[in-house]
């Protein structure tokens, strides 16, 4: 495989996705660090050679540059156990990939950034007048993952695949900015341990 | 393969992207309507028996069910020419696919949805106070979209992929509701006519 690069913000749930599915593949990847909250990946030259989006995780596969970090997951991780087989499976995984983009990280990881980065005192009106509806539709996933989990300990088979890394970037750091409380989700809480206690893991700060 | 049945309703661009999957690839799916403007897919029978997160559609694969319609066309799709063979082309594709989801439905999918069909002055106020924030961020994805298709024909490689699909199927309609005007981005219109000109293509409205 080519040389692998991650352009990352250490403090990104999304960033630290690869880097645990990397570890638990035992693959090297560098890492390039932006603070977002100075606007370092919307510099022209971020803009122009690395993602026009001028968001962060991108990896950089030799001099190739793949953004969003599922799909990073899914180049790195395709072909091993953290990609289950079977056609059904696998396509099941994608869906909790699909539902974290959409209804958790919006209003999990917003909110954390907002209120743990930022600061509520800093956000603008228009952003402080979505708290209430992010909080809301943040609580229905962490509501729907805890029904998952009162019934089976990984959300796609007997393992742990890239659906769990996925969700469980922004789920461990719920609570940072005070708007999520996981002793509100017991189930979520024991799947988080598991997380942690499988072979290679390393944690968000590593 | 299993019976297939879509669960939709037929003015949903999420739906229509499986349907669009399964007709280029002549697959027969049966199709369920409900009405999300009546709440059909908040019912406790819908919740308990087709998707706990209440939303469509679902593709039902003989007695399975699997939400998100991004996954859903990964299911029909793979291994066919829908979706590249190349390590790198794949990734790209999902990287689409989760743009689709993060940057382009929340804005473009949901301004349809709230100008279009709900009536601006039936917004709740949260609601109404996102307008100008999501019709930004539309024209910024449509930019995006815009700046690729200045350069290539296809999102992903040298044919029509399911990232062209899962962009298509809003795309297309962007102007309902009148936020967004499809002559400020020619490239897309370009491409939205090569979409149309692929054989086995079927409208929204099929």
């Amino acid at each position: 495989m080519d040389k692998l690069t991650l352009h990352e913000d250490p403090r990104s749930g999304n960033c630290y996705k690869i880097r645990l599915t990397a570890a638990l593949l035992g693959l090297p990847v560098e890492r390039v660090e932006y603070d977002i909250l100075k606007g370092d990946t919307r510099t022209p030259a971020f803009l122009a050679n690395v993602n026009a989006n001028g968001r962060i995780p991108v990896l950089q596969i030799g001099k190739r540059f793949l953004p969003e970090s599922n799909a990073a997951c899914w180049f790195l991780a395709k072909g091993s156990e953290l990609v289950p087989a079977d056609r059904f499976a696998e396509a099941d995984m994608l869906r909790w990939m699909f539902f974290e983009q959409y209804n958790h990280e919006p209003n999990i990881a917003t909110l954390r950034f907002w209120l743990h980065f930022v600061g509520r005192a800093n956000l603008t009106e228009a952003q402080d007048a979505q708290v209430e509806a992010k909080w809301l539709a943040g609580c229905a996933a962490l509501r729907l993952m805890d029904e998952q989990f009162a019934r089976r300990d990984w959300l796609v088979g007997k393992s742990l695949t890239l659906a769990d890394i996925a969700l469980f970037a922004y789920t461990h750091v719920a609570e940072d900015g005070g708007a999520f409380h996981l002793d509100d989700f017991p189930h979520v809480k024991a799947w988080i341990e598991r997380v942690r206690a499988v072979p290679g893991f390393v944690p968000m700060t590593s």
